[in-house]
């Protein structure tokens, strides 16, 4: 049992700065996420893309915004269990809550904070119905770094930034053996830049580009070695691969926090924005996760509303100790 | 007349970000400050030191924080008016409000928001009868630029971090010819490190340390040239000076916002916390100036108060236009 004051569910700036608002009034932190890393979306999504309304940084990469809100919550030692969907909220008879999560880890605190944003990503899969099993076996939906694919004939499947992106890179860079871009229609979602990039490129061969073409079938022993793609006109053409990455997008849904017995409206958490409580007393919701009122789904609104809810969880924790506002300024920052 | 969509009374970091976020939405700010620089409490009270709990910054001097700012604001080309105070608002016949300062320049724009702080800081000032006869004649209150001093022999009285930062910077740099400090008592409100050195300077005769003692007389033709000083112990000594320096600190004061009709609650303006308005419709209060339960006076909380707040003008101004909230990341800062 992983014991600590807050329990964080959701490692997303919003919580990660939490666990510094909370260092500053003494309170530990342990986070849970389902992904592998923290940064919610700033991670999954976006780390290469520069945000401009985070106050104070005219333009900020996600990944950068990200590495320090890591660096700032440091001192204050967070715990984390990454990987791990929190599955469920069981209240003790000593008033203190139990998360645990998909693989059995226990998780005890006070108070809870959840921090989940959009919800658990989970990829948008093409509808192949053997599809799961060449899953991290030469099919993988997402790129995490791709150095992996170095020296590999790649297929990418899908018409937005992250397929055209993705495409560019891996071929531009030189870092694929092959790339094969394959796109359902002939007009693409992504950015006018990278959409003309992609059609020079596949006009001097760095791109293979097949439109109007859908993956359909996946074959392999063992692991991948060809996909079957079916062109609209063209009927059925078979391709020899080391990897297939459909780049259909990821798809947050609230999942397990649906069933925690939190209000939920707009399909977000309700809260009461004096500290950002929810229905239940000591659980409370914060960033894009929850939902009131004028609400907007932005970083900057997340960390004031992180701010102000471990004041209130302080509160909770010490309800005979009169916490007073001290500036960072003139305190300086005690870590544990 | 100057005009605008939003008048901003007071250019401190929650003002300036203010800029930023109305700027997204396609409105036009005008800053008015009584302090000739924009940054607020950062710039005047301590642009030197840092700040540990802005979001995604481990530390950042606050002088920087406010470099920052005025850059993430600059794509929207802000008005400043520096230097002046805001006297008062006034309601014309078309809705539109008139914000007039101490010098009559005149604003008019369909909303206001007072970002105005703790208020207009003045400083404390010594109990010299004659001493407004030398302000700028040889006696300041502020210490804007040492460079000022070079040369000159400087009486600097106070016994806080400030009166012990600036004899320790001037005698120590070599700025000032001569440095004498003047302080009631024995012993010092300061940071114990200024504090020895303080002493430690008076020891080698690098600053002339008076403690038990007050200037009590300013004399001159014109300009300061002497001030008298009453020891508790050793009587009245008159020292030649060019410059009397009294950093007593600066004390803010809501002064005219009081008189602006908006409620007025623990010297502070009541908002309501939806859209930070306050009880007259078209203007908001933003930032330390604001309260509300569980106010934290925090400039991460201005940040969030601005950003709601110019959702809400523009709801004001564009009656008719639907504001859908898009991600800076995904469309970018589109300047005037
Ligand atoms: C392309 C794009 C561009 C954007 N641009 C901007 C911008 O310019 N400015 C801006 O302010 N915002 C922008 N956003 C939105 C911004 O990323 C979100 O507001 C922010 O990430 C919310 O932070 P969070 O910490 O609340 O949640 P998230 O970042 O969503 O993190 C929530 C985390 O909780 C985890 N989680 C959820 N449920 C569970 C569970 N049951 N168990 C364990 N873990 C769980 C998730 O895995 C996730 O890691 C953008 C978003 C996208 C997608
Ligand atoms: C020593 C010190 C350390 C601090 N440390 C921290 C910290 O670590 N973290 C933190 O979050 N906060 C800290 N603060 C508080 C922080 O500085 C304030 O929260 C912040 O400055 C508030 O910003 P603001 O824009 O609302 O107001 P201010 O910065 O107070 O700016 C208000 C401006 O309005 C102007 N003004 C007022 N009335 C009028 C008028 N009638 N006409 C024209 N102009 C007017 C004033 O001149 C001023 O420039 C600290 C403050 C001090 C003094």
């Amino acid at each position: 049992m992983i014991e600590t004051d807050i329990i964080i569910i959701g490692a997303g700036p919003v919580g990660l700065f939490t666990v510094f608002e909370a260092g500053l009034l003494k309170l530990r932190c342990h986070l849970i996420d389902s992904l592998p890393q923290p940064g919610g979306q700033c991670s999954e999504i976006y780390p290469k893309k520069p945000i401009y309304d985070i106050p104070g940084f005219p333009s900020v990469l996600a990944g950068e915004l990200i590495d320090n809100l890591m660096e700032q919550a440091a001192p204050f030692k967070p715990g984390f269990t990454l990987g791990e969907a929190a599955m469920s909220i069981d209240k003790k008879e000593d008033g203190k809550f139990v998360v645990t999560t998909v693989k059995g880890t226990k998780h005890e605190a006070p108070i809870v904070m959840i921090a989940g944003g959009l919800g658990v990503f989970e990829p948008r899969k093409p509808p192949i119905s053997n599809i799961a099993d060449f899953e991290d076996k030469g099919i993988e939906y997402i790129i995490k770094d791709p150095e992996f694919y170095r020296g590999k004939r790649c297929v990418i499947a899908g018409g937005g930034d992250s397929a055209l992106d993705w495409a560019i890179f891996l071929a531009e860079k030189k870092i694929a053996k092959e790339v094969v871009l394959v796109h359902r229609s002939a007009s693409f979602r992504g950015h006018l830049d990278s959409v003309q990039k992609v059609i020079d490129m596949a006009g001097n061969g760095q791109i293979n580009l097949i439109t109007e073409a859908e993956v359909v079938g996946v074959e392999g022993n063992g692991s991948l070695e060809r996909v079957k793609i079916q062109h609209n006109t063209q009927g059925e053409m078979t391709r020899e691969t080391d990897h297939f990455i459909p780049l259909f997008g990821l798809k947050p849904s609230l999942g397990p926090i649906a069933d925690w017995g939190v209000e939920i409206e707009k399909n977000a958490i309700k809260v009461n924005t004096l500290d950002y409580s929810t229905n239940i007393p000591g659980i409370y919701a914060i960033g894009d996760v929850n939902t009131y009122e004028n609400k907007l789904k932005l970083i900057l609104c997340g960390f004031h509303e992180g701010t102000l809810a471990v004041q209130s969880a302080f509160a909770r924790i010490h309800p005979d100790k009169k916490n007073i506002l001290k500036y960072t300024t003139v305190n300086g920052v005690q870590g544990f």
